[in-house]
Parts: structure tokens; C-alpha cells; sequence
């Protein structure tokens, strides 16, 4: 098993798709969507990758104790989101560590096709107390399946 | 010691007060801030309350494992908070027994003393797997002093 | 035309059903859904009645300048919620008169069946200046089909 | 007037410092302040620059018709923040040109000194149509005052 995997040319990016409807509480006084709001939503998307390798992320958590912590995050936003769109949240592992994680985003109007944001987070497992640890074998196994 | 504290037309209500500022987060597209966040700001009065009477409710929930979940929320919207603007919450006990707990809230502007907002929330104490506890003397006694 | 609307026996509530999925960030240290979400999920299902009754609240804003202003809010949380479930959000025109709405809310965990909040809210009609308005007489009739 | 302003060596950077307390409803069940929140916080800091500098956000968004909307955000997190809190703000202007602006974030434990995180942003200044716009003059030289 290779320690680390990360994309090449070879390897195309495999997306992961899940929707959300822009809610009024997002939006803010500009008439858009507030920027804090696509940390949110990149997380809906990662709880999708999850699910889409066949595993519930809560439960992940539960039974093993691993917790994703992030490092790091960027947003790019390159279109405002508006109240009541539909927007295609497009997720994908980028990379895969034992300890650390990567993930790419891409957020689309749906009706449109317009890019509204891309981004990127960087995840280190944790255990209960905050300390490093090595992400579970089972779940580092689903997750390279989407990888 | 009564085994049910109440407000009576004796005891005057002690307030508890502590100062938020509107955040542009907090607005909404309607230009006033959205009204989930008063919840959030009826929050910051009661951990106010916790540490005026002397302690904190983080520490509560840490030593005692006693955790003040929400039976009820109710809030009454009479004047826009606006973004930017420094609002008063007032807080104070309104009732207290073995397993429950009443809060009152009145919010206001700080600078005109506009109302903008009366609340109140009930509150159960549960333990760490969500059972029905007693509020651990020690602090029972402490909010006893500010109600 | 009827000055007023409102539930009586002879007419059954009319619920318009919507789904969440529970996000991390709607939760808190306590494990589970943090208490003033339930008043985001709310206005989703109100979303959910208007686009039911044929129109978008969004457009409804844009075109006719009117506003629906929260003028109270209640909510009784009967069981926690958590991450990653998904819950079925129900909504229902409780009355409707000419400058005022009510609406009532039931929120239902999807897989169980278990109740996990009941509640309420009141809206004044107003204008982009937060003077009362009279709901247009448009989407006052596609709200009755709906109530 | 240089058309743009930049850090350098010789103009050492000018800290704003603005304080919060971390709020329940700002946790997630890992127990700790959930990651979007701190892009909150960054304009809580913002917010205060300007103030430092003689001006309200507010005021310059309804006078004058111009948005600083949010181009890109980025943030790392050196250490998690924790409920009740009390966390320092630190916000600088990195950079200012005629229709973008740059600022600068440190987030630090007030009673311990802890880096919690550290993070930039970018802004574009729109009018209410969302179209580029010039940064009003009065409030450049403002801003300048305190980059």
C-alpha cells in the first residue's frame, strides 16, 4: 500500500455531487449569500463523499474516534449565491495520508452552469483529545475507492 | 430550601445584562438581522447569567456532566436589530426547580433603548446520554442567588 | 372574500413536506442539533409552502416589495437531533389575513417517525421601508389554495 | 497618490485589535468552535478596522452604495477555540488599491497568548449591481490611514 496517494495526469478527479437550496438565513444584507456559508456547504460535500464510499461520517466517528479536523481552508468566490438557487456541490479527495486529508470543491449553479466557487480544505485525523492518530484502515480504504 | 423557586410580586426580577454588536453574518436580505440569531443571542445572556452568578456553564457541563437542554424557545420581534448596531441582552431566572429551568430576555438598543426583542426559554438538565438529572446543588444554589 | 382565514374542524391543516439532512455545523458540543436551527429549518418549510402554492418568495420580494417580518416565534424541541439525519420538515398555513400570516411547523425524523419539534411563527406583511403592508392580493390567493 | 499600497519591509504592520467570546451555538460536537466561524470573526475584525479608522461599514455601505464583496478567504487553523472563550481579533489592511483591498487575520487566546489561527482575505469593491466599482476617495484615505 502506497503511504501516500495523490492525484497524477493518469488518475482523472473523481467528483462527488449533492445539492442545497440557498436558505434566507444565508444571505446577508448584500442581497447574497454570506461568505462563511461555503465552509458550510464544503461540508456538505464531504458528508456526501462519505456516504458515497459507503459509510456514514457520524458513525465513523462514533465507533472509532477519528475526528477530521481542519487545517487549513480556501474559498474562492467567483459568482454570488442567491437566495432560494439551487447549487451543485461537487466534492472530491484529493489527496490521502495516513494522517492527513485533502479535499477540492467546486460549487455550480445548477440551472445555470455558472461557477459560484472552487476551494480547498486539508483535514488531520484526531482522536478524542485532539491528538494526532492514524485515520482507520477501513475507512482510508473506502475513501481511496473514491479517491 | 423550597423546592421550587418563582418569581412573585415580591421579588423583584434581577437582570443580568451583557452587550452583543450586530454582526453583517447576522444580517439577512432584508437588511435587519435574520431571527434565528436571537436565539443564539439569548445564549450569550444566560452564559452571562452563569458567570455572574459565579461560575461557568462550560465548566458546569465539564465537572458535572450536567447539560441545560432546551424544552421551549419563545421570542417576540418588536423592533429590527440593524448590522453594526450594540444591543443590550437582558437575562434573568425566572424560575427554578430540581430539573428545570425558566429564562426571561429582553433585548434592547443600546443607544436609543428601542425594545427589540422579549423572549423566554425553558430548559431541562440532562446528563450525558440525554437522561433527566437533577441541577447539581452547588450550581442550583449559585443561580438561586441571581434569581 | 373572507376578511380572515383560519383552521377550523371542518377544514383538515394542509402540510407541505420538505427534507433536511442535519449538517455538523448546525451542532453543538452538546451532540446534537444546536436549539436556534429549528428557526432556519422553519423558514425552509416556509419556502417549501410558497413554491408548493406555485410561486417563489424570492420573486414574491423582488417584484412586489413586500416582506414577510417575523413578529413572533415559538418552538417546542420534543427530541434531540443529529448529525446526518434527515428530517422531514412539515409546514402549514395555520391563517392568513390581509397583513398577517401564521404558520405551523412539525419536524419528524425521516427513518423513525420520532417527533423532534413542533412550533409556530407570526409575519407582518411589510415594505422595503418596514411599513405594514397589505400581503398583494396575487400571492394571497395562492397562499389560500394552500391554506 | 501611489495608485496602490503595499506592505514593506520598513512600514511595519498596523494591528486592530477587537475581542469575542466563543458561543455555545459556535461548537460542534467535536466540542470545539466550528471552522466557518472564524470567517465571521475576520469580519468582526473588519468591522472594527473601519471603526478604528473613523468610520461605520454601515454607514459607508448605505452612503455611498459600495460593497466590499469577498474575493477569495483563506484560514489555518493552528488551535481549536473553545466554548466561553475569550479570543483576540487581530485584523490588518495588508493592501489597498483602487478597487481591491487586502486584510490580514490573527486570532489569539486572550488569558494564554495560543495562535489559534491566522488567515487573509480579499475584497472587490461593487456597486449595489454588483459591478466593479472605485473605493470611495473619503474613505481610501481613511482606510490608508490605518494600512
Amino acid at each position: 500500500m502506497p503511504e501516500r496517494l495523490r492525484r497524477s495526469s493518469q488518475s482523472p478527479i473523481r467528483w462527488v455531487t449533492t445539492e442545497i437550496r440557498v436558505r434566507y438565513a444565508e444571505t446577508d444584507q448584500m442581497g447574497v449569500a454570506y461568505y462563511s456559508n461555503y465552509l458550510v456547504w464544503f461540508e456538505v460535500g464531504r458528508s456526501e463523499v462519505c456516504r458515497d464510499c459507503g459509510f456514514s461520517y457520524a458513525e465513523m466517528e462514533a465507533r472509532t474516534q477519528a475526528y477530521l479536523a481542519v487545517a487549513e481552508a480556501r474559498c474562492r468566490y467567483h459568482s454570488p449565491a442567491l437566495y432560494d438557487e439551487v447549487l451543485e456541490i461537487r466534492t472530491a479527495v484529493e489527496s490521502l495520508r495516513k494522517r492527513t486529508l485533502n479535499f477540492r470543491y467546486e460549487i455550480i449553479k445548477k440551472n445555470s452552469g455558472v461557477l459560484v466557487a472552487t476551494g480547498s480544505t486539508t483535514h488531520i485525523v484526531l482522536d478524542r483529545n485532539g491528538r494526532p492518530k492514524t485515520l482507520p484502515e477501513e475507512y482510508a480504504s473506502l475513501l481511496k475507492s473514491s479517491a
